[in-house]
């Protein structure tokens, strides 16, 4: 039996009545809805829904009921509020990840920080004071195939719901996408116009943008293409040269990555092809 | 019969099962729910729910049944999304006025505008390039009762469902007020910190502020202090004197007003005692 | 003789004291400086200064001095604070224009718009509304080359000191954007990421972009890719759909159009190879 | 003799050559001047003038041959780019606190955190963390002119340039400000409109606003009321109960004071009579 508020999330092919079949299985229940939000993607027909439940209840039981109320292939999560349990991997830069420390520090976001990995030593002091478990699996001299065979025997010990790349600045092969899937967070700087190629912050201050980015996204095989969570700009002007551009990259990196982070763990999320739905 | 979409708003004392009695209702209609949204607040227990539909019906035997399945209080709004009138009061200036009328040439809000009246000649030209009829009714010399009954008497040619105040520099009584109780809506400055008394913008100006702000919300016979629909800010600092602060605060409060207008007019917007819930 | 205030703006290959010299012909002259601002660019080594004097002179006297005082290649301008001229170009959208039209109205901008210009006949009614003469000069069944021309003889009757492009959706050839070298000022919607290609909005959709801006920039012969004056952007969500988006992106052009513009029109923006340094 | 950048910040009261007298003194010195940015204030008549020089130079003849320069009354700071010693004061809210202990362990701001001194022992463990001395003073059963004495006593032994009052939740009295005069830097809540009286977030619940801000600023004797350094606001809606208001608050509370003390650290600031000048 599960006490206090639970979230359930519910996406499938868009049909009529599908709110008052899902409120039914609810009501007979006996559950209170705390909060409800529903999204019909129209070009797709998709129908998106996020619901608040508060009362105890068979969890087995509930979506069971709800499998059979809904059509064959409708995708249904039930998630409690206790926090997930989350591996952050990073190289060298502490932004992000400082920010992730902390709040796991006071219990601020719904997860469990397990450990950190790095192919680097370089932030083993600043993970350390945080009594958070720091590994190190270089990559140098190893082909990509047995540095992320190491990488996946270490993460076995942890199975996490959730894996935070918090500036980890190596590309993980189809395969290790794949075992991950969903389950991949990655944050990057993102500019207007958009740069290809090497030294974004050099050919930004040397193009003298005014706006600075960063994009929160689920990791797919196509690099720096998953679904976006989320995305904020910073302002620069002429004064900044391409070090401070970078700086302030890294402080709307961090931003970013915080909001959408607490946003999947909330619970909040719905990945729909290449896109979110987002429903809070 | 009424075909397209509408919106339904309701809301009322929270009980389990609403969500479920509602859409048992447009089920049995067989319309669409295109955007539900719902909440719960969980200081007062109040149910507030938000329903884009789609498909032909009856409106007065939809909403009957709804009311029968409902708590005998509880507030229903059915809208079809049909231009709403709306008459827009202003004084002297020109910002918040220009953004609305604009918006109204090319269609852009659900409203139409029927008339603008003021207490001055100033805005005539202005109002009169755009073919909307400008009424003057001037205060000057008359007690505030006379002067409310006049325009109370214009206003009956129109029967607005809103009344903008585009920075309209005059107060209402509480029995004009109460005329058109949740249909005037008011935009004005505001700062942090606050200031009280005159010359608002010369008080910033000596305070040093660092931002200045609007705040749109439904006018009650508590002088600026309805229900807050929309509220936004903007930097300044040491190079603006009172009369560029003023500036930036019209130019904020011509956002603020075109934000909040639009949430109205789109039907997105609960009052629930002092506050507003708005459903997006 | 001039009175009242007037801008300053030098700028040259970097040396010692080239503020002292400045100013000592200012002191000279017996002029007030009412706010001064200088910076050198590290790279380019290269000296960037805005003053704002105040007092009478003799204009040629005081920019001779000053360039006998300066390096041979120095850009030395003085403006006074009386209104540009501008002409301003459109297609079929009035948001950018819209805006433009009022303030000019109202003289809020340091500018005289002289007229607009088209190549379609849809804007005709709005922009008459502000008895601002309208030309449409339609590019059917035309060259490239034969509808410049047309243009130029057009624009030669009122040698503007700007071009604003409010959403004119016609390329210029590199010999036209000779012409108006720095005179010309384009608006387009920018993205994070950037899309390539046709239907950009409906690309933004496909991708589920979070954030929509949009860049005003000078006009090089290499298209959308001219000096940038200002950014700016705003959020969407899975709500949006394709003409949503569209519809946000044109309300912020709208406002990045406004500043990049007050920009210009109040003499704060240099050119620096591919980059501007805004000094305010 | 002194190598490298320094910052040289004069105000006084206006008078024509100004700029010219001491560019001047920096030219005859053989200084490179970096940036330069000055302002004169209309309604007090008064000068403000931040200039970043480059080059070795003696700082004692340096400032005494300004002096000579400039009218009798002027302020003349000049600032090396060394860390500043700084003391942070806390109750018991680890937000404010925790961005400037992770700035100060990457040295990203010109600062040098001698200590962490508190009324409560809550924040021990996670000082102590980052290898900062933590000191309680508790206040309890305490005259305030007792409590204070201790405090004075401690601060003596660091002799800080500044002490940054990260959520440190009591008053000091006059005479302590004094002593600390223009070295106090506070960070507090700040509400569209205000509130006064205790348990702003629960008014500012009830009163359903839809922003929230902050105000870093010198501290006064006149409490919360000193000279502004850096505002900033952020959204909330009607789904935030009177908690979670308060954690965006601390959230914006965080930022504003990371902002405002980097504009300190990096001597931008000039204080002139109840408001800043910040020139950057």
């Amino acid at each position: 039996m599960t006490s206090q508020q639970n979230t359930l999330l519910i996406d499938c092919e868009d049909a009529k009545g599908l709110i008052h079949k899902i409120t039914d299985v609810i009501y007979q229940h006996e559950l209170n809805i705390v909060l409800n939000r529903e999204f019909v993607e129209h070009e797709s027909k998709h129908f998106f829904m996020r619901t608040v439940i508060e009362g105890d209840f068979d969890q087995t039981e509930l979506v069971e009921k709800l499998r059979s109320a809904l059509p064959e292939n409708a995708n249904i999560r039930l998630s409690s509020h206790q926090n997930k349990d989350v591996v952050i991997m990073a190289t060298k830069e502490h932004h992000v990840l400082g920010d992730l420390l902390i709040r796991n520090e006071f219990d601020e976001n719904r997860a469990n920080i397990q450990a950190v990995i790095s192919n680097h030593e370089d932030l083993r002091q600043f993970v350390e004071r945080f009594d958070i478990p720091f590994y190190v699996i270089p990559h140098e001299g190893k082909e990509r195939s047995a540095h992320e065979k190491e990488i996946l025997a270490l993460l076995a010990n942890f199975s996490p719901d959730y894996i935070f790349l918090a500036k980890y600045m190596r590309i993980f092969s189809k395969e290790f996408v794949e075992v991950f899937k969903h389950k991949l967070i990655n944050i990057h700087h993102s500019f207007l116009p958009a740069f290809v190629g090497a030294r974004p912050y050099q050919q930004a201050f040397e193009r003298g943008v005014k706006i600075i980015g960063a994009t929160a996204h689920y990791v797919t095989d196509d690099l720096d293409e998953g679904p976006i969570i989320y995305q904020s700009t910073t302002r620069v002007d002429h004064r900044f040269d391409a070090n401070e551009m970078a700086q302030a990259g890294r402080e709307i990196e961090s931003k970013v990555m915080a909001e959408a982070t607490k946003l999947v763990l909330d619970d909040k999320v719905f990945i729909h092809g290449n896109k979110t739905v987002i429903l809070d």
